[in-house]
């Protein structure tokens, strides 16, 4: 690759909130610039968001319709390779498709789309065109969770037997979403978050991790989703109790009315052998431990670590990175991959990024969450 | 109060754990002294663990039924004045029942009994004689503990909402129970142990924790109880979805099979205005969360605490107290509720001790978590 | 401002290790880019490098002044608006100073020049230019070194009485510099270094994190530098007591032989009424001590923080950042400085960045050091 | 030994602080006990705090002298074995001295003497009469120190390189001994602690721990005390740079005016092939660093442990011990010793406890840091 790719972005315009975050992650690595944007449908907002970003007023569009059309008339030396999707859920799976349709590939927030239904089909699309989709899952981006993951696929802890994992946040603890928070008015509207709202929205993010470092995927589950704050459309909170493929047991807890945390999400894994440890707000340690020896302390950016957290990992141990460092992962891993198969190379095989497949099972686990929760049977199989 | 109380121990001879625990909380702060035990039923090993504990010889017994007896038969201004069970679960409720048939106060080890059905038998003797029973929740002893206790009492955080509790170990990854591992042999055994395992052992204190703190009764639950290790005879792992009597839910975790955990029982509330964390590994430390304020640290042995962590605190602060304290804390307040008692004042209001409505509380927990995990119906109602 | 400003970076070739670090801090707000580069002193080096940055060829030199000269001679909107200086200490006076000569602003790695003499000189430079010098001391880009900065300027914890600032590391344990280890090569030589290694490469770093977070200067110091790995040429460790200009007193700490740290710089304050600590491996947080009140614990990205440090946060609390964000903020401040400059206006005021003074005040505080390590008299004054 | 040894206590009357923290040390094992004592020497005061501890009153005495004399009349089985002297500083070489003379063992609290001539003294008389004398260096009972000291000895470090020891406390931030702070105000009063304050009260702890640890000796020092809140009379606050006689160097730090911070001594030592961090308020967790290795977290109470951890632990691993265990290790292992002594036989020579000679050496570093911090030489040698 002897050019920086380029990307246009749906999405994303003054004061959005996780789009600013795409663009840092994008830009971090200098691999990937942004070319064009339908950043807004205002047109005034999208000008201006435009100029903020840089961008040629031409490639500044105000739907994402016209920006695929456009951009998929431009010659090939100019035109975006790839959208970024940084709407609400409600609005992935339009452009999504038609990205997919004009030969362009695709980063998505998750959750991946509005329902399975439209999961299942992007995820067709993506079989039928070869094209790639990104999934945005930060978590996996990590260096130490990466390390984790390959610790258990090693066999270093035994035979999996127990997974916790628990994302509390407090930013939901009153009904914000009246009180002019636009982060909460669309996360706790049915019509643009979905069928549930803690789950959908940090839910999965504790479900794929914990799939993600396990390798084990959930079967059954017993989900409790409740609504805490009084006058709220969605789940604000909930818990469940999992059973996993191979017959390990776990608890996925995720709340967004838990006064007081941040964004806690912390998991533990205990096999037959031994157990480990990582927060996400302190992502740079991960502890294993061990029924009769000290704990060990990993750390990011040490030598002893493996190849695969090493990729992920820009600086030398003691200089922490954080969310950015691992959702830049995500892209470079992604851009090395769309590099690699447009130059007709085989990407590095230690590099990886979540799919649309994570995306199906994303979709999958919301929609599970929330029939087990209506449901009084104790048990329900994980269907998808 | 002129002189110290005397005890006398019921097990607890060499080579046993739990009774050299009580022995040391007993001793700590001088109020009271053991004076004679059956601390063994072999009579050689009854003699060498009384020498070892300098106990008289006339006072050393070899059956709990010649001890009570024996004592009961002395003058007053000699015999001991409480009894202390550290028997296994299943030689809890006889010597129990004996010694408030003759007089003697109880400490009693948890769980209290081996049914439910004999803890409501004590219960219903305590009640007729008057005499006090204090069942040894440890870790009800710590002044963290009664400071949140009373932060949430105070509605420092609102009315709360949500409640997580988890005990996990690691000390039962393997079969242990058949390596010679005494412990685990009784602990494991439905003979000696009761219905459950782990819940009786360790989930039964998270439980009375989640309880204490947040002044709130489990109502509901939906229990998942397991037996992780191949050829093990009770669960050594459990998970249980919970409702409180406010309409709070919360979720209880505990496991005997987390390798290289060591004692982590941690427990955190959220209420509508802040959240609070406790762990009992670094008990010294209180941390309470707000949604808009820094999190604050609360320490033992702080002069801005409050009277009822002080008069549970032997040191300043920075002069870290443990287990031990905590376990003679409870010992402390018996002690002084039962010289009140004796001298007919009334003992300091601040004072508290776990007691025979605890002990039948934790009985109904390990009958409904057993009953729960049976049942393939999502929710049971909490029957005592 | 309407367009990326551009750079042109001298050193940071293939395999160097703080020009990337530069570039993905000067990459991640999308606010400049990388125009142009000497990277590397051999062509075939440089090119490869260009190619990787996707530089244009043209724009890849192979000696400073080869870029300057030419840069200086492409028209206005073309050419780089400032230098980006990644070498070796040796090799920071020429460049920078060609670099102020030709009217380019300068971005320059700490320490800022071999000698003080050289420091002194291109102060007297950028002060005859009026041009913008920025010094990469990261740490003081850290959003809670900024909040914590300036709680001490409002007085919250009272006159400050205790500085104890330390930075251990262990990656010069064993003689690595004969080990083909190339960053210990040439940190360990005087010829490129400098006086001073372990108290020129992070003393530096610790002495300006102490005078900026407490307002107060270093007026008086007693230094003790070692060399402890046999072999080494510099001091690779160090230690030295303090006094500032209130009054106060200190300890300084640096190593690079306390095996097993990684990048351990912490700092702690203490004033009349409270205190506070911070380390840089977990940066997210702060924490304020009182006399008796719980201790505080205050996390980037939370609304309760002052705006000094919300202008230098990306992310919201508990999407934790870390030492490229820090680096990005050193970047952004000294980018949004010069383009106010070239846009004619104000930038704001809560913006700020190390400066040539910082600079100045770095390589006095090195021949300081070393001079008061050589002497037998204890109390040295601090002469600039 | 079949029965408990017999201590008498000098000071320690009600309100006394150390003395009630003795007596819990004492009692924690059964295996002394108090028999009497020269509480107070206000008649009214002792008599009342004997009958607090259920003294007889013939028993309770109002001078130390009174005490010895009437002691050594009584029967051997009846009277004391050793004398525990809690007095501050000024009144510890009289009775210790007296002690020794009739016969009795002494415990005595750190510093042992108010000067380096009287600990001499008591050095010689202890020499001469073969008895036992036992420092109260509470901080080297905690078995994770035991634990680091063994490592050290056993080269697990290598050659130890770097010692830092700190012990900030903030209780003395204001003139509290001008606000009927009764600790403050002896400690405060050169009359009653001698020429030193904060170096004579915590500095002996961090320098005993320092030279306990390593294994190493202090053989120069530069010292900078200072007395930080005006109208105190002797410092409260000191650092100085040290060398070890294997020529190792480091740093202490002692801060009674670090507002905020409770009792947090804290050691880290650097040896050629790693490192350990311990810290007084987490007393349970012993960080060991290697250069490139996973960090260890070592845990009190665990099997990994070596030995003589093991004989100074009382709970499992997860129930944490604290200040009053670490305190009652050293009465544990001082009582042992001195049963061994009346027995004959030989103590388990993994039993140590802190004697006459740390006390000299103790008094020998307070007048070494007076003289020092008095001195512009920047390094003086380490006198006894």
């Amino acid at each position: 690759m002897n050019y920086k790719l380029r990307a246009g972005m749906i999405g994303g315009g003054k004061g959005a909130f996780i789009g600013a975050v795409h663009r840092m992650a994008l830009n971090m690595d200098g691999l990937a610039e942004l070319c064009c944007g339908a950043l807004s449908q205002d047109p005034e907002k999208a000008k201006a968001s435009g100029r903020d970003l840089f961008l040629q007023d031409d490639r500044v569009y105000t739907s994402y319709e016209e920006m695929i059309q456009k951009e998929s008339e431009l010659p090939e030396d100019r035109r975006m390779h790839f959208v970024i999707i940084v709407t609400p859920n409600f609005a992935h799976f339009g452009p999504a498709m038609m990205a997919l349709e004009h030969g362009f590939h695709v980063v998505i927030d998750k959750p991946m789309t509005l329902t399975l239904e439209e999961a299942k089909k992007l995820q067709q699309k993506v079989e039928e065109t070869g094209l790639l989709l990104c999934l945005t899952h930060t978590y996996a981006g990590y260096p130490l969770v990466k390390e984790a993951r390959k610790m258990v696929a090693d066999g270093l802890l035994g035979a999996v037997r127990k997974i916790y994992v628990e994302y509390p946040q407090g930013w939901l603890s009153t009904l914000s979403e009246k009180e002019g928070n636009k982060q909460a008015a669309w996360r706790t509207d049915p019509a643009r978050s979905g069928k549930a709202g803690c789950m959908g929205d940090i839910g999965t993010h504790a479900a794929h991790l914990a799939e993600y470092i396990s390798g084990q995927k959930i079967v059954k589950l017993c989900a409790d989703l409740n609504i805490v704050v009084p006058g709220r459309l969605l789940d604000d909170d909930g818990a469940m109790l999992l059973k996993f493929d191979n017959g390990a047991s776990g608890v996925l807890i995720a709340s967004q009315v838990a006064a007081g945390e941040e964004n806690n999400l912390r998991i533990r894994i205990y096999g037959e052998r031994g157990g480990l440890e990582w927060g996400q707000q302190e992502p740079n340690t991960l502890i294993v431990k061990w029924p009769n020896a000290p704990a060990q302390v990993y750390r990011t950016g040490n030598d002893y670590l493996s190849d695969v957290s090493k990729i992920n990992t820009r600086t030398p141990g003691g200089h922490p990175e954080g969310y950015l460092e691992a959702f830049a992962n995500i892209y470079k891993n992604f851009i090395l991959t769309l590099a690699a198969k447009l130059d007709g190379t085989q990407p590095d095989p230690l590099i990886d990024f979540p799919t649309v497949c994570d995306g199906v099972r994303g979709m999958a686990f919301i929609e599970n969450a929330v029939a087990s929760s209506q449901s009084n049977q104790k048990w329900q199989d994980f269907v998808v």
